[in-house]
């Protein structure tokens, strides 16, 4: 879904450049300001490479306008419903709820994101169609509403997340790379009796990294060159 | 495991205050600070109701003395590694993996954080057990150093994520509903070939909307009124 991302009443200038731009760092760009403060060089500063999302923000004066054409509201808020019998905070989804819900399906999907002290007001949750926190601790579960909005746009954000796992070896490079330090075990001497319980806590170990084939061949390397010093291997 | 976030040469005073609200904010406490600039009025500002995570800091003059005694060293960064024959950013790991990572593991991950211009510079991240990297979009991917901290301490935080849907409706008493349903479009002279097919329609609305056990009761409570005021039900 489009995410469109609506500032209620901020008052902070800053707030509203770094909302900006976290809104370009996770690849969207909609920021709506309902009544905003005059946006001046503090908010320019902050949202540094996202003034392109600044300078197309749409400033409107009501809920309804905000939320103009969406397919679905969701409204962030710190305070947990308390009982399932008031409905206006219950059931409330995690950011990463939400994620799911929305899964596969197309439309606009408005984030109401309310005052810095006051966050949304009743009659503006009410408007929404679904409840949104972001699990924090009950010591202190206010976040800054920048902050706020970075963690669920992070949920939300569709760019891409593989890293760079997807460079692992193959089973066949690792098991080349055991063959190899099973060899070289024989090589140094190792002795026998202990040999399989070593070798399994080297596959044990080597797994947990996760390695890359790029590594293999590296620690491969290293074994040949140990070998050739040892007198076993050929240059 | 303890997370402890060592900002590694900050500049600005407000990031420092800011990372301390997120570190309270995600149920954490341990803050390190490696040369900050002077913590003043601002950074106690920012840091709001988490005037005690700032005050507990601790500031240290190396990496060494930053890192003591962790298990785990992670290091962010924002620069992806290009290619897999360059070690120094690669693998890399969403903050996700990292979560992945260290479940059930005990002992204190390290998590560094590099300057605002900067980041961690080539030696700092030789340093890391791993390297983390936020997905961010490749037209704007550096984050604010505060709200990227955010970001990860929301993936590692134990704080409870179970939301309101832990009171989610029992099939039992969404069954009842659901004949209730039934009965009602008898009791409103619904057209019996249509039926079936509204009465799946509902199925779906209410099955998607995944209702309490409080709202089923409400819900059920409207049906009796409507039959009531209809001359069917007693009131």
């Amino acid at each position: 879904m489009e995410v469109r991302t609506i500032l209620v009443e901020p008052k902070s200038e800053e707030n509203i450049g770094a909302v900006a731009r976290v809104i370009k760092n996770f690849g969207f760009s909609d920021l709506y300001l309902l009544n905003p403060p005059e946006i001046g060089k503090k908010a320019i500063s902050v949202a540094s490479h996202a003034y392109d999302v600044l300078s197309a923000c749409r400033i409107v004066n009501s809920i309804e306008e905000a939320i103009e054409n969406s397919a679905l509201v969701a409204g962030t808020t710190s305070k947990p419903g308390i009982s399932a019998h008031k409905h206006l905070r219950m059931p409330f989804f995690s950011p990463r709820e939400l994620k799911r819900k929305i899964e596969g399906k197309r439309g606009i999907l408005s984030l109401l994101v309310g005052r810095e002290d006051r966050g949304l007001l009743n009659e503006e949750l009410m408007r929404c169609d679904i409840v949104v926190r972001i699990p924090t601790s009950p010591e202190y579960p206010v976040m800054n509403l920048s902050h706020a909005v970075a963690v669920v746009l992070y949920e939300l954000s569709e760019v891409e997340t593989a890293s760079g796992g997807q460079l692992l070896a193959r089973v066949e490079d690792k098991e080349r790379l055991f063959a190899h330090l099973r060899t070289f075990l024989d090589e140094i001497g190792y002795r026998e009796h202990k040999k399989e319980k070593t070798m399994l806590m080297l596959r044990r170990i080597l797994g947990r990294a996760e390695l890359t084939a790029r590594e293999v061949q590296t620690l491969r390397g290293i074994l040949r060159k140990a070998e050739w010093k040892i007198g076993k291997g050929k240059p």
